[in-house]
């Protein structure tokens, strides 16, 4: 039989569910992915903790809250304090690597405080969220913070690309006819073809590190986070997926003209951001999307070679994977482009999870429709490891159950909660609030999803009568009792996070039952 | 003129603000600690962040509620990602030294975690809650946690006392006829007189180290925490305090029949520990509280010691004082002893604040009826050593607005908020409640105290009409909107906790203005 030695954590950037042929998109079609889900688990409501980079991904890998870890935005660096996927798996054996994207920022503050040093082994453990960057790329490196240092870069510049900045110049850019540069960071461009060949982009580039990871470990066990940096923006890509697809296999945009109208202010000022006002442009989306189809299909491609590279070293038998991603991306609904607020376009993800084990075999293929939560990973590659789940501070759930008794099994969540602080854009500023007001809360049911916003009133949805979330009624009067009993969720949820980090509800249990030896209330 | 160079930062253990002449206690005189109130400003309201020793002290030296600490109880590890005071003021000059308690316990899994050495400078202040342990002692040496090696246990053992536990067998026992124990934790001995003369007991030791820690600082800044273990039980004292009050002085129990019928579950269960059960009996109350008045008339004289030293020194034109306690005692009140739940008796202290700047001229001997929490402090002492308040961590406000422009300054918090984690106590178990769901939050306006329960009813005490908190409200209907009213500020409250703490607000103003530069949204 076949038990987990080794984890595999893909993750791709701004993937929104909808974007696989297992999540019905009509014309994009992702064989490989999709047979992850053939051989595991799909999950058809798996939420972030927050629809932005950064705070999901903090919450993907110390497998808390964003209020809990506190790294709310993009760089936002995450305390020193907090703990880890590798804190946690490192103890059960396996060397913790990573490959790509993570958005770690160092607190530097906090390494300064208790002296730590980034030379040592804790301390690169501690300034990589927890991870050996045995090939760590976090993209988006335009001319104001370009690294020529940085693993991609290096890797092009031995490759004969010249110029001073590679990512930007050559993997996301194209060029015209006279050789003058189209930059990917124009979307009018977005149907150009990279300047690089195919097997030189990130894509690929990040699919052949993880390889050679793997290939280094041999039979030694391993959890390895594959962290691809696409389809996030520059929307561009290397021929041949650059024109793979066309306008004519775009979905309709998801909007409403009456969503424009009496919008929640949030909402409202977000559809003012430039992004969002471009999406909302047909020419836009249709020139984006059939381009971040293409950057799908190239990832799908890749999963298909790593996935031939783990069966012919024997390691789908002993691998548990996970497909997902940090966020979505709004593409033109809701008249939004991006991220950040809470339609399922942005906080929902793919999760397929692949469960090598044979108390598995009665789940492969199937297809759950549990509340599942990017916080339930951690506590799962601790169960799936052997280990024990550190309760006191992680707050996910391990899948593992469902994983071996059945999507059928009871729902374990009442409620998903995501969280977002949009205290660095725009739309705060417009709002007039300041840094520490722009917070706002989501919780979703089977039924609703509501967003709580500081300063401001609450949305709500409908999801089961209106499941593209085109109506509001979250200034309806006639909803006060639904509005109230989820407000009443968000405060238990609020109360419930997990800050006694440093002892256990069984320390607890063991230390409390001396009470009857303390040396008080004697006569 | 006169700035502030020094702090000293008085804390007493289990000191309840109405066992002080300055508050108002008919039979007890405290004219030392009087003599601070009329040079500075004392507070009536001044609350505590919980009422027990740890997680108290904690929220003091942290300057943040304990949810954000975590460290919610007596000996629960402080993680060592807290930054506290000696972090925020050593680097604006002064040492910062401990003589006493802190009840600090070292969080040993995150010091291993990060590979710190408990031997290096930045290692030893995290282990130390932050402060240069001066001369440590946390006082209740029972046999089994006993120390041959702690600093107070040195000092007697040089003193020639010969013995197992020096602390337990001479400076909190006396002794019978026959030279037989008589053990201070059997509160049927308080009145006996302790074996040590005065000039030896840990309230004398420890005064006598402050000043040896101010003498060798000479003209260099400092804050010093003097840490008192007194009054704190076993209730013993040496003479002459022993005896120096007797049951005629001790003020009748505030309690009522009525409370015990029909009360909260979680005050009913508080009721049955052995402690209330026997504060419930007058001969206890009668025979602790003379001794109990004696601790503090000897702190009382040791402060008076202490404030001669320092205008000795002519250190009083330069030092920041503080006088105050880590919580209350219910000392028989509300048929309860110890402290934990939230009446007056146990979450409220004492607070004095001496500012010896020019600009306090106008408030010394002036009374607040603002209201304070212990989080207050370290921003206090922060302004006033002419640093920048680290508020993205630091919960509680600077009282240098209060001190320099008088108790009439507009009220400045609406509520203040205590908790409780009481999962150690066996009231839990009683209950049948997990090791997680045995928490309580207090909330004080002006009129109301509320009291959140987890699983259980609500408390409410209107203090205009029932400030002796006899009526609990919790239950009523007719309080339904003030009940209601009450829980969303505490839903706010638990929204507004600071864990984005590796970023300033500043911080995001400035960045978030670089918004308009990403490369996002072009076309």
């Amino acid at each position: 039989m076949a038990g987990v030695r080794n984890v595999l954590f893909v993750m791709t950037d701004q993937l929104r569910a909808d974007y696989l042929s297992a999540y019905g998109h009509p014309a994009l079609k992702t064989p490989n992915i999709d047979a992850l889900a053939a051989r595991g688990m799909r999950f058809t409501r798996a939420y972030v903790q927050s629809p932005v980079c950064g705070p999901a991904r903090m919450s993907y890998y110390t497998g808390r809250y964003v209020t809990s870890h506190g790294a709310t935005w993009n760089n936002i660096p995450l305390s020193v304090g907090e703990w880890t996927l590798g804190d946690y798996v490192r103890p059960l054996g396996p060397r913790v690597g990573l490959v790509g994207k993570t958005h770690m920022r160092i607190d530097r503050d906090g390494f300064s405080r208790l002296g730590l040093d980034q030379g040592s082994t804790a301390g690169r453990y501690a300034a990589e969220c927890g991870f050996e960057p045995f090939a760590r790329d976090d993209g988006l490196h335009p001319d104001f913070i370009y690294d020529p240092d940085a693993s991609y870069e290096r890797y092009l510049r031995e490759r004969g690309y010249d110029g001073k900045n590679l990512w930007q110049d050559w993997a996301n850019s194209g060029s015209d006819e006279d050789g003058a540069l189209l930059s990917g960071w124009y979307m009018r461009n977005a149907r150009e073809p990279a300047r690089i060949p195919e097997e030189h982009s990130e894509t690929a580039w990040t699919t052949d590190q993880a390889m050679e990871f793997i290939r280094l470990q041999g039979d030694q066990p391993w959890v390895l986070h594959v962290s691809y940096i696409k389809p996030h923006w520059p929307y561009i890509v290397s021929a041949p997926y650059h024109d793979m697809y066309g306008p004519e296999d775009c979905v309709p945009a998801i909007r409403s003209e009456a969503e424009r109208e009496d919008a929640h202010p949030v909402f409202k000022a977000f559809m003012q951001h430039p992004e969002s006002q471009l999406f909302a442009k047909e020419e836009v989306r249709l020139t984006v999307a059939p381009t971040y189809m293409g950057l799908i299909k190239q990832i799908d491609d890749h999963i298909g070679r790593l996935m031939q590279f783990l069966e012919a070293k024997g390691r789908l038998d002993d691998t548990l994977i996970v497909f997902t991603s940090d966020h979505g991306d709004y593409m033109g609904d809701h008249w939004l482009g991006e991220k950040e607020l809470f339609h399922e376009q942005s906080v929902r993800v793919p999760l397929i999870v692949v469960d090598p084990s044979d108390e598995a075999q009665a789940t492969r293929g199937t297809v759950s429709d549990t509340l599942v939560e990017s916080i339930d990973l951690v506590p799962t590659f601790v169960e799936a490891l052997g280990g024990q789940v550190a309760d006191h501070r992680l707050e996910g759930r391990s899948l593992l159950g469902l994983l071996r008794r059945g999507a059928h099994a009871p729902a374990w969540r009442e409620h998903a909660v995501s969280e977002l602080d949009y205290s660095f854009r725009q739309a705060r500023r417009d709002l007039g609030l300041g840094p520490s007001e722009a917070r706002a809360y989501m919780v979703a049911t089977d039924r609703w999803k509501y967003v709580f916003y500081e300063r401001l009133r609450p949305q709500l949805f409908d999801l089961l009568n209106d499941p593209q979330e085109l109506v509001d009624l979250g200034a309806d009067l006639g909803h006060q009792p639904t509005l109230r009993d989820m407000a009443d969720r968000l405060f238990e949820w609020s109360r419930q996070r997990k800050t006694r980090v440093t002892t256990t509800d069984a320390d607890v249990e063991r230390l409390s039952s001396f009470a009857g030896k303390r040396l008080i209330g004697l006569w």
